[in-house]
Order: structure tokens, then sequence, then C-alpha cells
């Protein structure tokens, strides 16, 4: 295997495991499984950690309107005991040695290891495997090998799954908190080889898990005992025999009341009667992983570190996307933790999006019907607060309903309406998807519209339109007027409405002539959103060529950054609470530069580069989601070294765990991030109007990187180079496609499908 | 008993009751007792309400910094069980009739009764008096009497002290919760007549309490058991009389291990042992009263009803404030209930501090006193948050610690300081109290002043001196920039500094270079504070002749009152969640209009007009504080009528339950607010540099108010009427006092030690 496909820790500390446990996840848009370990069974170790989208309890906490709710942290179906000579073996420093955790990203699976000494001076050496599978999402595997190395102790093994899990409540930073969490499972069956527990209260589901355990040996392991138990586990025990291995492989399926099935308990033993080969799952899962390397991966030349991390970013999204279901979207922290109770923000649209949109269209359309499903959700919420259309929560459960707890800004965050409409036609522009633009983008991009329209507020002074007490995407402005941001997102929305509706005018004039009714639309409303479009606020300083952040940034008072950070802790972690900051000029990520970054056509390459000589200094990267923007930014005005040392925290960001807080949960809009890094920033890849740019500005580390984009219906392959872009069109849809580089233009189609151009960057 | 000292309820229900309970407290400063019945000893019933001035426990809500604590409800010295039959008397509507409950002022003692019917037909008179000493802070008194009305029950008194309390836990708004608050109480001792209780947790206090129970009959009781029990309890059994009453009277001692007794209890037992009487403990409590009564009375001719309210919230005022330690404020619920967890806020100087400052100057002085025992906490706290001088909290522990909770916006809150050092200046011109004023006062004008030039910040484009980030008196501004209030309110607090270090250097050297040095005083800083007080953003519009609220005010959207504030409840609770009204021009309580009051002199006639016509639509009274300043300043203006009808909500307030959350405790700014309102309001008093001014302007329902003040060393007696204006000097300090009304300048001074005046009133 070649080891550009591998995630290798060789280090271990107890202390720092739960942090590393997101880290080694496993999934496939169904369930995820953190990378706890199999065989420790004590206290918090014990509660696992596998999610499932769509699965949710009652929380305790209150959110700004109804009921709180949170993933679920389900059945742990790796649960594992192991004992030699009664002894229990435990994952102490101590007590082991040669420790490795490999996370092979092209299978996927997880690969962990050790030699084990007891106290009595006997050494084991333990492998651990496993998968969920990528080709059957109600089916995982497990197989554990143990070898006792120059001893032979008695063995004593138990395999089950166990339901008697609460949530994990890890918080966000270190030390952790030791109370549990919500227990949501009631178990209502088992038997040795299945469960059935019920979540009660937030809405009903019964889940279904059932486990085939088969023992190999090479020998025939004395005094061998298999014993079942009253609850679901299988106990072997015999005599270890020095330096021979047995193995125990595990076959795991899983069902629950939301999969379409009456009976998830009959359905899961059903399987169970079947014959099933671990080797054959796990074979099936690879076939099924390769193809989507296939397009999904980018190969980059001049470093394996890069490489890998790349890989894993990408690994990372394919395996928390729910693909099979286009009524759920991905968290914030996807599968992963339990941080933000699974909820949606704008991290999937403007973040992850792109990444599916050119790499799997189907999946982005799911994530964006997800939004389609919840209109009517965003619609109610809008009225509730007296405002007009669609107002999209800041923080949406799976059903779109604002979860944001009351008091943290849920009625200041609302970008996110104008992102969901950018998103929508960064989509149609990349998939041309009649399909979905008719059916579903147009009415959230009127919708959306309409709610700007009810939000801005006409200043009787200026007679601008003001967008007055929001919070940007910079949190630490705490509640601002006029943030640029929002107010520039907010009027592309609206052209972007009156954009589509002249598209479906003239272009889907019978689906046109369905949705005017549906929603009652008449065309006054479009002068209404040209005045607006004209004259809504922009808060620009002439002198300096200078977009603000607000219309008071320039005014607050500076920050002695060093003062205010002197650690890698957030600064509402350490120094000024988060009341605090408003005074100041800080910015927590970038705001001014992301839009920047997103409506990149409406400023000159010198704004560009002043607003990041004034705001990066001002910027202290407390989140998640600030380098990747960098990244790009920094690669489009130049700056390639400056933007490759952002891709490295950002393509290394949980692996790192560079906020912290990597214990709650991987962070899923920067793994997008590092891929729009990689895409957008290095290799300058630019879907407009009528052609794709490729505009390479490779960091000095790399010589090369390819990978393959999904453009209205048309598979390439791009390959950049320091020296020539290379276009090859794997698969066309008939029409030809106009492409940009250094300077020139050529035209790809059936006949004429490769293309090879020398270039030193257009920068 | 004249009835206009008498608040007479005759109604009652059961689900109000808690409510109730507050409006009916009697305390001495001390201690305080709600007005929670005394025989009724089941659920929250049983939890009584007694609480004790800087007796506080460890809280469960997470402060600003550091550890939480609240008011801790102490022993019930009430408690008390009744039986007849062996049924328990309960106060349910069904079962009692000629229900009344009286609040006697004058001495001050709380009285009621009723007929209580028994499931079986039998009736008994209940009568139930307490008071709590005025003369000697660690009594309290309590009587009960019993009458079988024509039957002859056997009857079970029950009399003890129950430490076996929790915390009331009831928040502001009904329905109540029903969970019980923390218990803080630890029972260490107790015998039949005495109970050492301790609190752990925030600082380690002991309270022992015991009580002398007499049986007093007028028949010889047939069948008396007088039984003592294991607890702390008195058990009386016998055969009632038809139509003969029996009572039991009872002495309550209160120590603490805080009133400087090494041991409390050992204190409390040998009181026990000396005779006492309740008659005669009644008696020195009235007397100490009566002097009380004779200088913060107000006696209003015109209207019973008023003259009952005025008197009601003097007495609340007197009953609340810890004058026996300088140490201790008063908290914005007095020590009536447990919202806001016993805090002192900027209600004690701006809402409470006058009826003290002129009606018992010792009583202010003290109050300041704690502000300056809290400076060394206000100093750190400025350099916590990398200010200069004095940050005092917004919601101060009896320590002086800030305890808003986190996110609340303690930050924000800064107008306090300003707030604090304009009380000082009040205090001083009405006093001219030289020791407080060179010793603590000038010090902590001084700090004050250095917090605001920390504070402020030079707009790098006007060339002004902002307050950025600021909650002003509206708190539905949420976060402001350059809020009139904070920003005069701090100019102010600048030139006071500038005054009263001028007043130093010329009449007090001496201290001055002591302080001076103590404080590293340097005159450079003066030039500062010049700079910025010529220089700091005040808002105006000149067009409308508007002092603006902010920076943005006039600007914000337009709120449908209406639609916004459908009921009584605050808009909050209802309609708009608190983080959605930065968007509007709502103002909870009186904001421009409260700086027109504090710093009258600087405004016009008109200005003040157009202010009052601007913001009282756009106010929602949200606030207990919005009433009494609206009273002040309607009056000033010349809206008698408008002035009247505020001052009728202000001074019924709790007694009326407003908000609708007095159950949480009595509204301390309230009181304060509706004594000035008939002081500064109707009777127009204005103590300026040199004299007093008397501006009468009685609303129609009223023919004359008297009340008297204390003016530097001078007591007046000041009545007003519609015809005419009598000062009578009845304690003189030697120098003559310049007094003006009607636009007439007269002198008091012993030789000459009244005058009248016929007026119409000056405006």
């Amino acid at each position: 295997m070649n080891n550009n496909w591998i995630l290798t820790v060789k280090t271990y500390n107890r202390e720092k495991r739960a942090s590393m446990e997101p880290v080694f996840s496993l999934g496939n848009g169904y369930m995820c499984s953190r990378g706890f370990f199999d065989e420790e069974q004590d206290g918090l170790l014990s509660l696992g950690g596998i999610y499932m989208a769509g699965i949710f309890g009652l929380a305790r906490y209150t959110p700004w309107k109804g009921k709180g709710r949170e993933l679920v942290n389900t059945p742990n179906f790796y649960s594992t005991k192991i004992f030699a000579d009664n002894e229990a073996v435990t994952v102490d420093e101590e007590k082991i040695s040669d420790f490795q955790i490999q996370l092979d990203m092209k299978t996927p699976k997880l690969n962990r290891s050790y030699v084990w000494t007891s106290s009595n001076g006997n050494k084991l050496r333990l492998e651990f495997e496993r998968f969920i599978s990528g080709s059957d999402l109600h089916t995982a595997g497990q197989k554990i090998c143990i070898t006792p190395i120059g001893c032979a102790p008695t063995i004593r093994i138990e395999v089950g799954i166990n339901a008697d899990v609460t949530n994990l409540n890890l918080v966000s930073s270190e030390p952790l908190p030791v109370q549990p969490g919500v227990k949501h499972l009631n178990l209502v069956y088992q038997d040795t080889n299945c469960i059935l527990a019920e979540i009660r209260g937030y809405e009903d589901v019964a889940i279904a898990e059932g486990q085939k355990v088969s023992f190999k040996t090479p020998h025939n392991a004395e005094g061998l005992i298999h014993s079942t138990s009253n609850d679901c586990r299988h106990i072997f025990e015999y005599r270890g025999i020095e330096n021979k291995c047995c193995e125990i492989e595990k076959i795991v399926y899983v069902y629950t009341s939301k999969d379409g099935e009456k009976d998830p308990l009959f359905r899961v033993k059903k399987l169970l009667e079947a014959e099933a080969c671990y080797q054959e799952k796990l074979k099936e899962h690879k076939a099924a992983w390769n193809k989507r390397w296939e397009v999904s991966d980018i190969v980059v030349e001049g470093s394996e570190e890069d490489q890998i991390s790349i890989r894993y970013n990408i690994l990372q999204l394919i395996q928390s996307c729910p693909e099979h279901n286009s009524k759920l979207s991905i968290g914030a922290r996807g599968l992963t933790g339990e941080m933000y109770e699974g909820c949606i923000f704008w991290d999937t649209e403007i973040f992850m999006l792109p990444f599916f949109t050119f790499t799997n269209p189907k999946a982005a359309q799911n994530l964006l019907k997800f939004r389609y499903h919840t209109l009517p959700e965003a619609r109610k919420h809008a009225e509730r607060n007296w405002f007009k259309g669609a107002m999209y929560p800041w923080q949406a459960s799976e059903k779109g309903i604002e979860q944001t707890p009351l008091g943290v800004g849920a009625y200041y965050s609302i970008h996110i309406v104008a992102d969901i409409a950018y998103s929508i036609m960064e989509y149609w522009n990349a998939t041309r998807d009649e399909e979905f633009i008719t059916e579903a983008g147009a009415e959230i991009l009127i919708e959306t519209a309409r709610f700007w329209e009810s939000r801005v507020h006409k200043n009787p002074f200026s007679g601008k339109y003001d967008i007055l007490a929001v919070r940007g995407p910079n949190e630490y402005g705490v509640i601002v007027n006029n943030n640029l941001y929002t107010n520039m997102m907010a009027q592309q929305n609206l052209i972007l409405a009156k954009a589509i509706i002249q598209l479906m005018k003239e272009k889907y004039s019978a689906e046109w002539e369905q949705l005017k009714d549906k929603i009652g639309f008449r065309d006054e409303e479009i002068s209404r959103w040209d005045d607006i479009i004209e004259n809504i606020t922009l808060c620009y300083n002439a002198e300096l060529d200078l977009y603000e952040e607000d219309d008071m940034y320039l005014s607050r008072v500076p920050l002695d950054m060093k003062k205010a950070k002197p650690t890698a802790k957030r600064i509402i972690d350490t120094t000024i609470p988060y009341e605090g900051l408003m005074l100041y000029q800080v910015t927590k990520q970038a705001d001014v530069l992301h839009l920047m970054k997103n409506l990149h056509w409406r400023f000159t390459h010198q704004q560009k580069v002043n607003a990041w000589e004034y705001y990066v200094p001002k910027t202290c990267f407390d989140s998640s989601l600030a380098y990747s923007i960098h990244a790009v930014m920094a690669a489009q005005i130049g700056l390639h070294e400056e933007a490759y040392n952002y891709f490295k925290i950002c393509a290394n960001f949980d692996i790192r765990n560079v906020l912290l807080n990597t214990v709650s949960g991987l962070h899923f809009a920067n793994f997008g991030g590092t891929w729009q890094a990689v895409v957008f920033g290095f290799a300058g890849l630019q879907v407009d109007e009528d052609h794709i740019k490729i505009s390479p500005r490779l960091p000095n580390a790399w010589n090369s990187i390819s990978f393959h984009i999904w453009y209205r219906g048309n598979l390439l392959k791009i390959s950049v180079s320091k020296e020539s872009t290379e276009v090859f069109l794997k698969k066309s849809n008939g029409k030809a496609i106009c492409l940009k580089a250094s300077n020139t233009e050529f035209i790809l189609d059936e006949s004429n499908n490769y293309t090879k151009l020398s270039m030193n960057g257009d920068q």
C-alpha cells in the first residue's frame, strides 16, 4: 500500500485520546463511528461514539423556540473486552509498546495495534481493524487478532453490542467535563446477537442492530469455550499458544425505524441468517470507495504530507454526507461529535458544497434539497419574526427549525439567508441542473429575496437601505449595523432572484407560471428589489480604497492582539469575554475577505490587496472557518507562500487539534475549505457564466496537482504543474466547453478532448 | 388608628399569594420577613422567606467572574401549625371567610385574620400579628389568637423555628417554577427553643435563633397539654371554649457570626433567660418608628389612597436599609426576594439615595460608604478589563464583585460608574458632609473619572471622543455606541472630579496632599479630562432640537408598539426576544429623559418637551424604573396630570403587581422613585449650589403635601398647597438658608425660622 493514502499515528497519550478519537472516524453518511478503542469499556471510554444521520433525541438545552434536540450516541457495536489470565487489557502508556494507529483512506479502514504487557510480564500483540461499509449503508465490520508473544496465557474475549450508553457530553475545551450526557436509548429487546433500542421524547425511533461473530484460529485452540450471554455478547475463552494468532471477525447490521422498514429488528435478524464473510464485505466496501476516489481524489506531487492531509479532508467530507437521503444535510461537526447537536449552519453551503458540486453533483443536489424541504419552516420563521419570505435559521435542526440557544444571536446571523441563495447559483453555474433550479432553486431564491426586502430599512437621513443589527461572519463584532458581507450578499440575493425570474420567463415559462401562482409573485416586487439593489448601504472608504467590515469598524478601538491572544486558545476563552469584544477592532475570521472570495468580480485586485493588508493583522483566527478562506484569498492575490502556510493549517486542522476543540467533533467546513484552497486557490479554478477559468498559483513545495471535476454534465481531469496545464475531457455531455487559462481560450469537445498549455500562471 | 396608615387587603386568592407575600414584608435593615402565612407548612409555603442583610450562600448560576452567590432564605422563625380536631388549618378560598390582611405602617406590624371552617363545620376565628423590631435589630415578635365560634374543638398549635428550608427560587414571571432552590442551611444544633444553622461554600456563617413562647388564655384551658419536641418546637393542645380566645405570644432573637459575636448561640440563649414581654417589645419598636416617621413621613391631603401608598413606599425603603452597617447597601429587591440574588445596582444611588439623603443623611452616607469600601474591587475590575481607575460593577455583590451572569451585559452597562459619581455630588450638595467627601467621595470621583479617560476612544474621523459598545438605561437598545446618557454622565463625572479637586485644593489642602500621594494623581490628568469634556460625542439633531438616545436611534426601524406589547407582560416575555430588539426604535424606560432629570440645567425647557414628545410614544415601560422618572419629568415640564398618572402607577407598583414579577421581591428603585416623584416632581424641590428651590406643581387630586428634609445640617418642614408654600426651619445648624420659590428669594435662619408665600406655581 502506498504510504500517501495512510494517516499514521505512533504516539500514544491517554489524556489526549478523546481528542484523537474524532480524527479516526469512519462513516458512510448513514452512520459514523468515532475512532474510539474497541477494547476498553470503563467510564467515558465505554460510551463509544457512533452517530447516525437524522437520529436525534431530546436535549437539555433550550433553543430559541421549541424543544432542544441533539444527535444520539447510538449503541456501541464495537464493544469488546479482552482479558489475559483474568487481567483486563487497558491501553495505558506504561503497559503498551509499539503502538500504531493507521487510517487507510483508500479502503477506507482503521487499523490499530500494540503490544500489551500484563502485570505478570506476559506480552500480547493486539491488532484491530474496522470499517463502515461504503457499499452497504447498514453494514460495518470489525476484526481482532490476538497473538501471545513468548507466553501462553488464558485469553477471554467478549464481543458485543452495548446499548447502555449515554451521550458523551464532551464540550469544546479541555479539561473535559466528567458528567455523562443524556441517556437516550431504552433497550427493549436483546439476545446474543441482536438488540432493539428505542429513543423517545423528540421523535420516536427504534434502532435494531445485529452481530455475526466468528472465531478463527490457525491452531485448534486448547480449551476453547464459546459461550453466549443473556445480553448481546459472545464470550470466547481459550488457552493462547505462543506466537500464534487468534482472530475474531464480526459483521454488524444496523437498521432503524426511519429507514422505511416496519420492523427493523426483523430485517436485521433476516440478515443474520444469511451467510456473510468479513473479507467479502470488506472487498465490496473497497470497490465502492475505489469508484468514489476515481473522481474525488486530488493527486499532489511534491509533498507526501500534503497529499495525505488533502485526502484526509476529502475522505471525511464523503464519509459524513448523507447521500442516500435528500431530507438531510451535514452538520457542522458531521457525525463525529455532539457539538452544536448535529445542527446545520452556513458551513454546508458556503464551505462544503463546492466539493460535492464538482465531484458528486447528485450529493450536492441532495444537500440543497434539504433547504427546499425546510423552506416551509423558513417561511414560518420569517413570519414569526415579522419578516416576509423565508428566513433560514442560523442553526438548523434536521427539520429546519432554529436551534440556536436564546441569546446566542440567531436573530443577528442572518447572512445565512443570502449564503443559501448564493450557493444555489454557484451550483446552477456548475451543473446547469434544470430540474433542481425550476422545481426548488428558483423558489428559494425568490423567497430569500423577499426576506431581504422586508429586513432592510430605509435610513431617514441617508435615504439608503440599511441592514441593522446583524452579526456578520466576524462573530466577534457581536452586533453591528451594515455589515458589508451581509449587505452585499443580500444585494446579490436580490440580483440572483431577478436573474432567475428572467431565466424562468425565457426558458421555463410553464414552470414559471406555476411557481408564480404558488408563491403569489407580482412583478412590482422586482421594482422594489431594484431600488434596494441600487441604494443599499455598502461601507467603503474612498480615501483608503477600503471596503469596511461594517459602518463602525474603522472607528473602533485598536486591539493589542498579543495581549488579547497570548496562546492558541480563543480570545473569549482567555482574556476578553464575548460580550467585551464589540469595543475593539477584531475580526474572528475572514469577513470582508470572505465576501471578496464569494463575489470576486465586484472588487479590483487593489481592493483585495488593501483589504488583506488592513484586516489580516486584525484577525485572530478564532474559528475553524478562518484559515481556508485566507488560503484561497492569499492565492488569488498572488501571495502563494502565505496561502500555503494557511493551507497547511487548514489541511491539518483536526489532525493537529488547532483550536483544541476537536474532541467535540471534526470541523467539516474546514474540510470543504481545504478542498477550495487547493482547487479554487492553488489551481485557480473559477466557473463563470460561460467558461471555466484556470489560473494556477502552485506553492513552491508542490510540483503539480491533478483532480477531476464535473462541469455541466462533463467530467474533466485537470492537471496543473508549474510548467503546464492539462485538461482532459473524460466524459462529455455532447456540448463544447470553453476554457480559459493563462489568458488563452480553448474549446474542448468529444472530438477534441485533450489540451495542454505551457504557462507560468496568470497573476 | 387612622386609616391612612394602613394598607388593607380583603380579597384572597391562593394562586396569587406568592405575589402578595413580598408586599407585606416587614424588616429592620438587619433582617426582613416576607408576608408569608405563619400557619401553613406544606411545600413551597413551608419555606417562609426571611432574608438577612449580608447573609449569602453559593448560588447555582455562573457570574461574569468567580463564584455566584445568592441571598439565603434563613430559618422560618414564624413557623406554626394549627389543628382543630386533628384537621390542619389551611388557607383555602373555600374554607375561609372574613379574610383581612393589614399592614399597619405606623407601628409597623402585620395583622391578618379570617374565619376558618373545618370539614365538619366547626368555625375558628384566627388572628395573627407580627413585627420585626425597629428598636432592636435582633428581635422579632409573633402573636396568634384562636377563637372557636359556636363550637369547642380540640385545638393543637405547634410553634417553632424551621431551619429545614431551601431558597424559594421564585422567578420573575408566572406561572411559578415548582423546583425548590438551593438548600444553604445545615442544622448543627437545636433544642426546643434554639437552633444553630450554618452556611458554607460562599463564606462560613452561623445563624443562631431562639424563641420565647408564652401561652395566654383568659380561661383555664381545659385539658391543656404543653409539650416540647426534639426539634425547635412547642406544642400546645387544649379543648377550645366557645367564643373564648387563646393567645400565643412569641419573641424571637436572631444573631449571626457576622455580628461580632463569637458565639451567637450563647448570646441567644442568654437573651432567652431574661424576662421579656411581647407587648413591651412591641411598644419599644413602635416608639423607635415614631421617631423615624417624624422626619420621613410625607403628609398628603386630598387622597387617602395616595397617602397610604406614599407611606408604603417610604416604609419599605426604611425597612430594607442596613443603617447599622456601612459595609452593606440595598439590593434591587431589598431583602424581600431572591431576584438578582440580593445584588446592588444603580438603583441604590440614582433612585433610592435621595430619600435617605434628605430624611436620614447618616443612612445615605452609609450607602455611599459601601461604594468606598468596594473601591479596591472596582479598581481590580477596571484593571482586569484593561481600563484605568475604578470600574464599578453593574451588579455588585455585597463585596463589590461583578455578579452579572456572563453574556447579560456587564461589559456594557457602565453608566453605573458615572451614576455613582453623580450621586456623590448630589449627596455633597445636600449635606456638605466634609468628612465623607474628603475621606471617601473625592477618591471615588477621581478614580471614576480615570475610568472614563481610559474608556473613551478618539474617533479617527470626527476627532470626537466616542464611548463605544455600551448599554444605556434603555436596556432594549442591547448594545449601542455613544448612548447620550452614558456620554453626558461620563462628561459630568469628569467635570465633578475636576471640581472636587479644586475644592480639595482650596479648602482641604492637607487631605488633598494625602489623597494625591495615595492615588498618584498628577495635574496633567486634568488637561486630558478637559479635552474629553470639550470633545465628547453628544448625539443631537439640530433640525429637531432633539437629543438622540444614541448615534443610531433615529435611524432604527419604528416599532408597532401595539403589536409588540399586546398585554401588560414585557415585550421580551411575549413577542420579541431580547436579542431581537436592537433593530427597533424602542425604549424600555426613560433614557434621554432620565438624563434630563439628572442634569436638568443642561437642557432648555423646549428640549425637554421635544424629548418627551419624541421618546414617550417609543417607550414600553418594561422596567420598574420607568414610571417614577416619567412622573418627575412630566411634572417638571408642566404636564401635572400626566405626572399624576405615572405617579399612581409607581406608588402602587408592587401593590398592584404591575410588571407581574413582584413575586420575586419588591422593586426598591421604584420606591425611591416614588419619593422623588412627590418631592422633586410635585413639590418641585431642587437643591442647587447655593440655594433650595421649590416649584410646586400639585396634581388636581391633591390639596397639599408636607414633608421634612435635612439640608446641610438643618431640618426643614416644607408644606406646599395650591395656595401657598410654607417652610419652617425646625433645627438649624446656625447658618442662614437661601430659599427660592415662585421667583422669590428668601432667607431662613434661627431668628427668622418660618416663611409662608402665596403662589400659583412657577411654571
